[in-house]
Formats: C-alpha cells, sequence, structure tokens
C-alpha cells in the first residue's frame, strides 16, 4: 500500500496579519510547517497553530527561515555560517518548547523559502543549517528537495525529500525554476493526478514527456489562497481513493 | 555558614554592538541572566554566552523581555495576557535550547526591566508569566522582587527573592524609586558592605536608619560598566572573605 | 451648504501581508491617514498608497504610532519624550518624501492606536507629538480626538477633530469606550443616519438621548472588513444625497 | 590649492547601544554619512548627529542600507529593485526631515555597507538606488567607489568617487578585497602618507608598485575604535599641514 506525507506551511501570519487559512490546512495535511517567527509568525500565532495540530494528531515541523519578516523570507542573505546555525537553533528550539508547551513536539525540520532554495546548491549555509539540527536532535530529519546540496553534508542526519505536484520537473529530477515557462501547473485536475501517481508510482512526467522516479516520502501542498486550500483537499480526496495512506513522514 | 548567589544581566549586545563585559562579569556571577532577543541579545551572542557560562560552571537563567529592541525592554508595554505568555515561552524555549546544545540548560527566569517591575505590581502580567514558566517547566524558579505581586500568583511555582547592595531600601522593604534622591548607593565600600550583610545576617538598614530583614537568596550585580565589573567582584571577594559561600540558587 | 472630510486607515499591510481594501478605500475617502512603518505599511506600500492618493485627489495624511509591529501599535508605551518627538519626526518625514516623489505632500498627521488614545490624556506625550509636527512643519493640522489634550500643548498648531458615526457618545461629547456595551453602532443605517446628522446639523444623540453638539470637520471611517467599506461608501453616498459636500479639511 | 571632503560614517548606534564616537568624529569630518535606521541608528540618534553637524558646519549626508540591524546592513540582500527604490527614498526623506528640524539637510546620498559594494557591480540595484535619489532631489550627489556600476546608470545623477587611505589599490584603480592578504593598510604613518599625497597629487601607489590616477572629490575615514578616531584626526592634521583645504564635496 502507498504512503505519502502531506506537508503545507502554517502560522505564516503575524500580528495583526493573517495568510492562508490555518485551521482549513490542518484538517488536509499530515505535517504542518510551522514559521518560527524570522520570516513569519509569532509566538501566539505559534501556540495556536501548534495547538490545533496536536489536536487532530498532525504533525509539527519547525519552518525555519533568514531573519527578513520585511521580505518574508524569500530573499537571500550572505548570513556567516555561526550566525545561521544559531539562528535555525533559536527557531527550532522557540517551537519546539511551544509544540510541547501543547503536548506536541517538533518532529522535523523545513527551512523556508530562500534558505529552502539556498541550501539547496549551497553547502556552505547548508552544512549550518545541519549543524544546527545535530545540536538540538540529530533524530530529527530535514525536509527537502530531491537532490539537495543538504544531502552531501547531511553527516548522519536523515534527508527526506519532497515533491509538487504542481510544479514542473526537467528530465534531471529538478524543479523546473519558476521564472521559466510553464514552470507550474495551474490546472486542477492536471495537479490531481499528479499528486497521485506521485504518491502511487512514485513517478512523474517531466518537461521533456520523460517519466522520471521520484523519492519522495512528503507531498508539498500550498494554502495561501482559497482556492488552494480547495485544492489540497481534492487532492487528499483523490490519494485517498486511489488507495494511498496520508501519514506523516516523522 | 551563608550563602549567595551572584546574579547580573549578560548578552546585553544584539548583532554588532556590544554592552557589558560578558567574559569578566561571568568570572565574577555563579548566576547569568542571558538576553533572549527580545529586548537584547541575539541566537549568537546567546549561543557564546551559554557556552562561556557552562565552561565555567554558570548557571544559565532566562532573561525574559518584552519585545522591544528599540527601548532594550525598559517601556512598560500592555499586552495583553495570552500573547506575554506566548512571548515568554517562545524566549525560554529558544534559551534553553541553545544552552543545552552548549551542554547546560535554563535554570530558572528572570523577566528584564519593565517587565520585571510590571509584574512587581500587576498581577495579570505576572500570572503571564508565570503561565509561560508552568508550560515549559514547572520546576523552574523565578527571580524576582522581594514582595512582587508574582508570589500572589506563584500557584506552585518556586519564587526566588533577590536584593540588591547598590540600592537604597524603604522600612517595609521596597526599592526606593530609582527618580528619588538616595535611590542608589555609589559609594563602593558602602555597597560591598552592604552586600556583606544581606549575605550573613539576611538585613538590609532602611532609608530611616531601622534594620530590616531580607529574605533574599541571591544578590543581584551589574556589569554595565568597568566600574561595575570591578565593583561585582569587589562584592564577590568580600563575600569569600567574609566566609560567605557563592553558589547559584538553582 | 455641509461640508465634511472623511478619513480613513490606508496602507496598513506589511511586506507580504495585506490589511483592508486600499483601491476601494481610497474611491471613498477624502483624506487617507497612511502607516508609515513603525505599527505598518513599508516602504513600497507606502508608496503605492501616495500615487494611489494622487491620482484620484485624496489628501495624503501622516498616521504615525508608536514603534510596534508586533502590536500594530494598540499596546500603550512609556517612550520618553525626546524620542517619542524625534520618531514621529522621522515618520512625518518619510512618508512626506515619498509623497513628494508621487507628486503629493503629507498635508496633515493623525496618531495611530495606542498613541491616539494616549495623547488624549496625556500631556507629555501629547506635547512630543506636537513639538514633531512644529519640528517638520507648523502650518500641519493635527487630526484628533475632540477633548484631547493634544489642545492644551498645541502652541499653535491647528487641532481638527474627527467625529466617529459608529461609536456611542457620553453626554460629555467624548466616546463610550469600547469595553463598555453599546460603545460600538453595528447597524449599518443607523451609522449612516448618525453620519448624516454628523455632518449636517453637526450633532449626535448621546447614549442618554441627549443631543450634543460635535465640532468636528471630519469624519473617521474603517476599511478593515468588507462589510466597513461597504458601510464607509453608503456613508458617502448617504452625505452626498443630504446636499453635504466632502472635502479634505487640509 | 588641493581641496578634500573627509567623509565618515556617524550615528551608528541603536537604542542603548553606541559604536563610535560620534562628538569626536564630527570634529574631524567634514562630511557625516549618518545611518538612517536601516542598519543602525534611530530616530532619536539621527537627530542628536544633525543637531552636532549643523553646530560644526559639517555636512550631512544619507547612509541608506538594506533592512538589516541584525546584520549592520553588512549581508547581501537580493532585494527587489521597487522595493529598494522606496526603502532608499524612506531612509532619504526620513534623514531629510529630522536634518532640517535641526536647521541643516541632507546634500548627499552614500549607501551603506553590503548595498555600497552591490551597486558597485549590480546595475539593476544601483539603478534601484539612483531612481529613488532621483525621485527625491536629482541635485544630490552620490557617494560611491570609482568604477562603480551606479557610474553607467546615473541618468544625469552626480557621482562622486571617494578613496581610501587605509586600502591597497589594483593598478586597475579598484580596491584589494578584504579577504586579500595586505588588503588593509595598517602602518598609521603610511595611511597619512597616502591620504596626503591623494589629496595633493590625486594618486595613489598601487599594490604592483605602479602610481595609479585617483579622481577622488572625498577621503572616506574610520571611527569605530578608539584608534581609528585618532588616526583620522592625524589625516586632517597632515591635509592641513601640506596646504590642503578641507571642504565637503556636496
Amino acid at each position: 500500500m502507498a504512503v505519502i506525507d502531506i506537508n503545507a506551511d502554517l502560522g505564516e501570519g503575524f500580528g495583526i496579519w493573517t495568510l492562508g487559512d490555518d485551521p482549513a490546512l490542518l484538517d488536509v495535511v499530515t505535517s504542518a510547517n510551522v514559521a518560527c517567527g524570522f520570516h513569519a509568525g509569532d509566538p501566539l500565532i505559534m501556540r495556536q497553530v501548534c495547538a490545533g495540530a496536536v489536536a487532530r494528531g498532525v504533525t509539527i515541523g519547525a519552518q525555519v527561515s533568514y531573519r527578513d519578516l520585511a521580505g518574508f523570507g524569500r530573499r537571500e542573505m550572505d548570513v556567516a555560517a555561526p550566525e545561521l546555525t544559531a539562528e535555525v537553533l533559536y527557531q527550532l528550539a522557540a517551537l519546539d518548547g511551544i509544540a510541547r508547551a501543547e503536548g506536541g513536539r517538533v518532529a522535523y525540520v523545513k527551512p523556508h523559502g530562500a534558505l529552502y532554495n539556498r541550501i539547496a546548491r549551497d553547502r556552505v549555509q547548508a552544512r549550518a543549517v545541519t549543524e544546527a539540527v545535530h545540536a538540538y536532535d540529530p533524530a530529527l530529519p530535514l525536509l527537502t528537495l530531491p537532490g539537495s546540496a543538504v544531502y552531501e553534508v547531511a553527516d548522519g542526519l536523515t534527508i527526506v525529500a519532497e515533491c509538487f505536484a504542481d510544479r514542473a520537473y526537467t528530465p534531471a529530477g529538478a524543479l523546473v525554476p519558476r521564472r521559466e515557462p510553464g514552470a507550474v501547473v495551474h490546472d486542477p485536475e492536471t495537479v490531481v493526478e499528479r499528486a497521485v501517481r506521485m504518491a502511487v508510482e512514485g513517478t512523474v512526467v517531466a518537461v521533456d514527456g520523460s517519466e522520471i522516479a521520484l523519492n519522495a516520502r512528503s507531498l508539498c501542498v500550498h494554502g495561501d489562497t482559497a482556492g488552494a486550500v480547495e485544492l489540497a483537499r481534492a487532492v487528499r480526496s483523490a490519494l485517498h481513493e486511489a488507495g494511498v495512506k496520508t501519514e506523516p513522514f516523522a
């Protein structure tokens, strides 16, 4: 029986501002990437999302980021390694403490935005992140892109690849960059079909028509628009109808 | 044999900016109140101070604060209780995770600046703080002012009073407010004498000449000026010469 | 012919986060209180709102605030007067420069949230704000609450009172505090009727049934919910139907 | 008669934290690059530095930066051009308003740290900066590195090159990168000699021994250490003794 995890970003409001529909997403995902206050999220939001996740049996992950509220963590920053390690450790520990106060715990780490992309190709920052996880709890897996530079510096850490049903893939298994045409799959039915195929067969059809194998234990969905939540729901339903079990990876 | 703890604020730089002489203070104190990033301190500074504390056997406390870098946590803020609880929990957990990565742990909590003063008289904010400590680890003591409103909302939490050798006391055992003349004792010799008396006899002479009993297990010293560090050293030496054992309270 | 200004808060997003419907509100108001980056607003949002205001002939005001993004400027802070003056001056100048780059200019100042309420009763902070306006441009009027302490420290500055069609008034002409029952008028028709009466007759019926005179040159409307924008539109239409001219006060 | 400007970074504290000796530097420089709150500086510090500059006849420049207090503006950031333009405009306007309140005005713009270096080679960000200056006041010159990409996108703006007596130069007239050996000239006497030669002859000896021509109207000195201030004083004295007139460039 096929098994896959569904993860999404949650808790990405700040103060008075909201982003996405956290309660709705908590009913779809099996793993919640909870923002830790550096690109979004504040302590109260973090606590509320953790409470909601624990109540629904959703696994909590630390969505660590560059310190950049104004840019939502989407701008690459040349942060020195010791500082980046300390910042990741800080965020991870803060969320874990809040999760534990709600009866849960942080079970994995998923870097956010520009940091996620940077460590897919920059070994220095990748190692800075893995060192933070090692220092906090080497048993925590790190959720990342297939082929990420993180694999090269894992040093014993468990690295888990995720896949994206709404993104086009190159024949080499990489994501087509967003700035290129066709990078994002917009048709909901196609997204759902791709998600099921990813989970059941472990494959995706690349932009050149070739079928490539994915080794992804988790499927990333989005929730920052109303349509996105409905699409996430449709993906989840289709997976269940196809006999796929949705289950946290961590 | 008399025993007392010496605590001071540490790790109060931010980014490029420094404040006080952390290495020098770490050689004086038995307990380090480490800033957690809300009024001062950043993750790297927190990690460096924790490493220094662990290396010297100094106990680590979480110096939690209002979120106010621009005001160094010295301005009272009307933060709603659920938010304040979450903010204290966040800071406490972040520092504890960093301390553990360095082989230590947070052993107590000491609110900083305006929050410290506010919870001495405001039961709502005091309870917000104690709830955070309860939620994280009810075994952690809270370091506070004698007579603080925190005692009234402790709900089983251990509350530890501290004393100040360089501050004048009212006959009722409260500190003379800083804005009043004579609030601060400036003469170093007098400060040292008062510190020894506080530790050995558990008393201080109030502004009206009466002797009052203190029930303070910890003595707070300062380190944000060169003279302050020397005075802290003199206090420590005088305590040892008077046969007082300096030892963490937590 | 009766004349009134309609003002509302605009530009209160931050980075990725939005709040309210700025384009819709710009079609309703005659004066836009533009957030200046301290409680909300970032330079790009400020520029976009100023461009929209200039395009529609809407007057721009500086919605200055305490430095508190996490609390949206809604928490009172004990900011020292020289610092508060400098902070208001900074925000005012920043917005004015941006407005001028778009062909407009800041024509008035309206303090936001907790600062607005604090200076209604605290002469020290009130003077800190008026000193900033004096230092920047003494010709700029300050928009405030009737009976505010700002009047007492105006020192030649023009103080303009605003009124609220959706708030209950005491017989003395003050707003009924939000925490009291009946403080907010929820029925849209009643709000519209009150707005027209405020503009045409310059009066409002207080909670005890007595009619009181208002001396308010500007009417504050809200826009942070869809319903609020529609209500603001209805108020504007009703004012025009009643023969009231809506026109900036500054 | 040779004429040169001496510029230095000022106002780089934040809240309780200080950096450098502003009053001492104000007695040395003819132009003060005043931090505008994004990498350092807060409104009160900005006001105090402007007051000091006006009192001494020192010209005020806007030291604009990436929004990065935690990294002191020293980390390159991929800020989108419209946002960067708005951010520079915001900082420039804020400082100008504060300077005018003190009887001065912003007379030039000097980007700080990572932004300064980035725009020396990145035309997109360079143009984002020049557009901000154009939008605010096209008469304001921009102080930058010789050979900077800013020259290519000036679009009518006055670009002024500065030189560094304590930095090694390549035969092509570029600075030797800091990470290379010999990049910084440490010997005070040599620094003073180079400064005089730069001002009197307009030349410097490059790392290969060749003499190269500089076209620098301003000399940058540093002030963030006690030794630096003394060196800056020595440079100024030597310039005067050599018959060089120190005078603002803007």
